[in-house]
């Protein structure tokens, strides 16, 4: 099939959606990104990279990085990972309290905030240097050793982020929150402020297109892991639209409120896309249009 | 594969948990059927059929026939019968009044039981014999003219359904029910009562492993909308659970307080479950076993 | 002190709100009520009566009638109608299932629909003429022989109560509604169908600020049931805004959506008010309005 | 009446409840308090004290300081305090996340966590050194130069305090919360650490007893505004159980954690009571048994 035809001709049929939606402007870094900026990255499964628009310019992949810290923790704490965080969708905005409250400071799942905070708590808890460890991690995972943490961007995240540090201290209130809460916050924000191209997504998440092998064959997680990551992206991966989602791509995915999005069709190949405006449940409006346009033009889904 | 030796020793391997659990009691109807009861089938694309144990038996497919609802309203209703119903996993009891009412009466999706009481009005505003209507398209999916409505069920349903009353009248409330509450909740308490086997469901549930099409090649839905309704199966099909099934199962699945459970592998086949004695979820324990032991078994999985 | 001064001054001043809010007009009856009608009488201890404006006129009493329920349910059934309702404010809207759920099926007073249907069920149990009863006991209590159910309301209310409909279904799935559904609505939906004057309602209600007794001298309920009674008035009585009628106007007080309120000044007065359009939260604009000027005028508050 | 004699019995009678209950045990300084300790202080409108047990025995007075900052802020901020704190009952228990977050922020009313902060944070606001402002108002009120903050029980307060740092994020992330949230919550914690006896509280909080006007006759607040203060009291001042409060008290009263619970009979009398043991609501055992028998032996009741 020739990826490259169809992702540049998807970079040109999204351009109408550049001037709609809502850049995210909770912070002066993100909301300074222009909004005509576009990238799409096909890794397949053979190593084979398409790349189209801006798909080599990195962005704040903010919870895109919640897979990266999940693949970390539960190779570090396996599977009893999950007595501290849930599988189930959320059914409820992305950082609601309430459902936390209802459900005694257990969250649904690892792709809301206080999921990821569980995580980043127990990875924290098995790697003492864990801000490194990640970084170090994605940097394999994609062959980029570039990839660093945008300070800016982190700092920026702390100064403004009242709600997460509200989500913390409950966690922490119903001791589901085990390390100091502003050190398990700073690594928090450090890994939503990761930036990343497109390229460097489609190469780091590509183990779960190849059933949990990295690209040089080694494992990186069991294949059973990997598939269960991917039901959790099916499930979970689009904040309160992975219903949505599934309906219109059909893909497990997972996005980022910098305007990334990834997406894996098991076996085959990984994709990332970019475009900073967001529609009302925080999913990139062209991004999540070229997923489900190249899901429609491939004919591939995994239903 | 050998997919007979397979279901057949699936069936032996989850005798275990026939002890475990509790047969669905809140009416006497399910409450007898003995929980030693068992059986699977399997029906792949090219028609080869499998079954084992005591998958000719019919039961009562309960919420398994929102699928068969679901897809006859979409057919008459079409695309505008998403304004509502949501396509969102509901977060919470499959019976909740709570997220109903948060969300002004819009029930989260068709898998719920508010849902399925939308669904159904919808049904019946499009067809007025809409009793008729659903059991024609069963028996002609399935190819079995004797599948009925157990109507000593649909009674008892009726006489205690006291939860789906409240959350009917409460749709009439908020005017997402157009139909007289009483025959809306007479169609739904015989939908739940659909008698059918394992058998009859493989083939019923088979279309969704067909792109839309009926065992005679003929179009059911469109091949797009046979991905969407095997995407909410997966989302949605299995109550509040949904997350760990697609987690443990990894196919788009919908189950029944009957103890029934379909599954579909895109593509390849359909598959049915039965076993009376459900865990804490409302989930057949010994059907979502069987089902995760098949995807083991075969390495068949949507991710 | 000069009653009669104050309550017709009251009358001229209230008169700019009649424009403002909302008549009820979720049935006929209600909706046809010419929004310029005030009536206030005041009923003291000693037996003297002080009437303005459409003082006489009978209107539909709705949830004032909650006031009566609970003291013949108390005469009959004693304290242990706690074990099915209880005392605290409710704190959101006074119809939400919400709460109801989350409380699984105790309603938290007696002033809000559910609960409400709770002490009718409790009464219908203990008198087999229930709806005789009630009629009896209002007309002793005013003096009234000619008091009697609007039947039309009764009627337009049962058509439109879907959600009054879903409460009661919702009480009887978790077992705390004993009586057939329909039964118990047909006497709610009567006894909120009371048509009664301010002069009936000072009278009725009078025996609260007597310490719990009659005109006549009679008990109508021990004495510390009429404070526990004004104590639940206080706190519940007027929906969501009990907290801000505390505040304004300082004694207990009961509200009904026909636009009508009563407020008992302990060993002082019984005072009754009407005026059909509602502010947001279902309480009498003019009603509410005419309260506050009394107490204010008076210097008579419980605080 | 004998006043001396009816508090000197109460001591005797509320003593089998000492054994009862739970002390506060979140912090040390509050676990270590001998559960055997009741003090009782009644002080006249005419300024004649009554006292028996520990009432001479200084204890934190934790959620009774609401009162004191609450009477604070409305002197300096006046009534646009409302705007940003709600009147009405919480009808949830009192540290709630998910009321505030379903009402955006707004917390329902000054005597819940979320309400004490943003009073708290109005106070600062309001006057730079709120901490010294506070202590002396109090000291005036009790005419006991020597009360002080117990530094001990803020400090402890501060290191195991998750759940109102979670609060006072949230609110601060809803912009309702203006100044630094740890600044705020220093204060919080500190008028919590308030260390009084029931001696000290009687005379402190009688000015709402008085109409507003403290002992010395001058006024504290305006007489509408005491009205207001104890209608909040009566319909807000004991967690959840206000309710229950209302029907066994029938006075307005304010509690705390620390076993110290204050009640105010208008016009008449202060009374403030303690036992370290609470029940299940957060609400002294004895203390409110205390208050109860008071009421009851002398007749005195609000309604």
């Amino acid at each position: 099939m020739d990826y490259q035809r169809i992702i540049d001709g998807i970079a040109r049929e999204v351009q109408p959606l550049f001037v709609r939606g809502r850049v995210a402007d909770y912070i002066p870094a993100l909301a300074s990104v222009p909004r005509d900026k576009f990238g799409m990255a096909v890794l397949t499964v053979d190593g084979e990279l398409y790349a189209t628009g801006d798909a080599g310019e990195a962005f704040s992949i903010q919870s895109i990085s919640q897979v990266f810290t999940l693949t970390l923790a539960l190779g570090y704490v396996g599977e009893k990972l999950w007595r501290r965080v849930g599988k189930e969708p959320s059914g409820s905005a992305f950082n609601s309290l309430v459902q936390l409250e209802y459900e005694k400071g257990i969250p649904r799942n690892p792709f809301i905030n206080a999921g990821a905070h569980v995580v980043t708590d127990a990875l924290m808890a098995a790697r003492p240097y864990a801000k490194e460890t990640l970084l170090k991690f994605v940097r394999e995972l994609s062959g980029n050793p570039d990839i660093a943490y945008d300070e800016e961007v982190a700092r920026s995240e702390a100064a403004s982020g009242f709600r997460n540090r509200a989500l913390a201290n409950f966690l922490k209130a119903e001791s589901n929150l085990h390390g100091d809460v502003d050190t398990v916050l700073d690594l928090y924000f450090h890994q939503c402020a990761l930036a990343m191209s497109c390229i460097d997504l489609a190469r780091a998440i590509a183990f779960l297109a190849r059933g949990g092998r990295g690209g040089d064959g080694a494992r990186v997680v069991s294949a059973p892991q990997a598939k269960r990551i991917n039901a959790l992206m099916q499930t979970s991966g689009t904040y309160d639209a992975a219903g949505d989602m599934a309906f219109r791509i059909g893909i497990p995915a997972k996005s980022g409120v910098g305007g990334g999005i990834v997406g894996i069709i098991p076996g085959r190949l990984a994709l990332a896309a970019w475009s900073p405006a967001l529609d009302k449940t925080g999913n990139s409006l062209a991004g999540v249009r070229a997923l489900e346009l190249f899901t429609t033009r491939t004919g591939f889904s995994v239903f």
